[in-house]
């Protein structure tokens, strides 16, 4: 399993991700999901990958070594692409390349084809967006409505997302969020774990601002689990007992 | 879907059923799910379902009228058990039963065959027990170590009982718990919902303390949602920022 989230607010976008891979329980390996293309005031695009380690391998190649176009035969690389449109696009169309020369066989093994990607960022003199795109190739993007998507295991951390991410968070808000709703996850669920990749690209500066991982000695994010964790059982024992029944039994 | 949640402490049993069922978005209506069989001072019985409700109906219509065994011929209700490890296993019975008349039928229309039960209560003279019934009619119990046990839709409502719930809980402040549990499971999946039934058993009492409907204008409820949505906030709130790459950017 894996748990990616990407933020996206006003001032900027926050990507994180988790780094445990597992085939079962017992073959469990530490692999990057958070893969960054930059180029410092030219453009920043980050890809968060979920799903068959194979397949996001492959399409995180094609990417870098490029896609051909099938009718004029241009080859086309993330570094290549004149929008995030653009670059969404080419993400979903290596991801049916790979799809073109292992879905069937992967299928046949039961293996099934599976792969999501967070692909967010901006090139200079465009705008930063943040995309999910699917295993088909098609994909979504966040809005101030709705500023982040999630790829993975979601539902542990969801709940705080919704609580308290909106588009008028500040970056640095959104990135220690972001860091509860992993935390969420990785209480939960296993095969989610530590190291932590974290990127934060601030609006029109075309560069990221911060990479950084999160390994498990980690002060600052030992201590944010701490105290989420006090929080939470201070919160409830605040709230006051059910008056249901009183008297009765 | 569905949310129901049992949780085993030493004072009690709590059971927490959400009412809502659907068939598709577009299709949506209220059943009850916390069912209680109940001869006071000599039996306490309560069954929290999750799946296909003709199937679950039916099992409920068997455990009332009946399962026959099909070696002596003799018919038990769940009012006739002597145990509820005897009361689990008649209800596994009765899931196997279903299975043989609709199971097939179920399955050729591409509905599944989909049921999964919570079984709790205590009979006069023996222990208080909870028991997790699958659809394959086996079953596992709440120990001490983990005296919870969830089905449907479990993961949203799950990190706070992972944090507060343990055996030494009070039954009132398990009662509680399971209510925001329930309030966070309803927030994130529209399919889960209001009304709740709500059911505490005391300890080597036989009859069951609190048997209460929560309606959407509960007083109690609607304060417990905006008080734990408050807290939640403030929580995130009080922890520092993140402080890695500080005057970075």
């Amino acid at each position: 399993m894996t748990y990616c989230v990407g933020i996206f607010v006003q001032e900027g976008l926050v990507m994180i991700a988790d780094t445990r891979t597992n085939a079962g329980l017992d073959n469990i390996a530490t692999y990057r999901k958070l893969h960054i293309f930059e180029k410092p005031g030219e453009r920043v695009v980050a890809i968060a990958t979920s799903g068959n380690l194979a397949v996001t391998q492959s399409v995180l190649s094609l990417l870098s070594e490029g896609v051909r176009d099938p009718v004029t035969g241009e080859v086309e690389t993330i570094y290549d692409t004149p929008s995030m449109f653009r670059t969404a696009q080419l993400v979903g169309e290596a991801i049916r390349e790979v799809y073109r020369v292992d879905g069937k066989a992967l299928e046949q093994n039961a293996a099934g084809f599976d792969v999501t990607m967070l692909v967010g960022g901006q090139i200079a003199g465009r705008r930063l967006r943040l995309f999910m795109v699917y295993r088909a190739g098609n994909f979504i993007e966040a809005t101030e409505d709705t500023p982040y998507l999630q790829i993975g295991e979601h539902k542990y951390g969801k709940p705080i997302l919704d609580r308290a991410v909106g588009f008028r968070t500040s970056l640095r808000e959104a990135l220690k969020l972001g860091l509860i709703s992993m935390d969420s996850t990785i209480r939960s669920n296993l095969s989610v774990g530590l190291p932590i990749d974290v990127l934060t690209i601030r609006r029109d500066v075309f560069a990221s601002e911060l990479r950084h991982r999160i390994e498990a000695q980690d002060g600052y994010f030992q201590d944010l689990r701490q105290r989420w964790s006090a929080a939470l059982r201070e919160a409830h024992i605040a709230i006051p007992p059910p008056p249901y029944g009183t008297g009765v039994g």
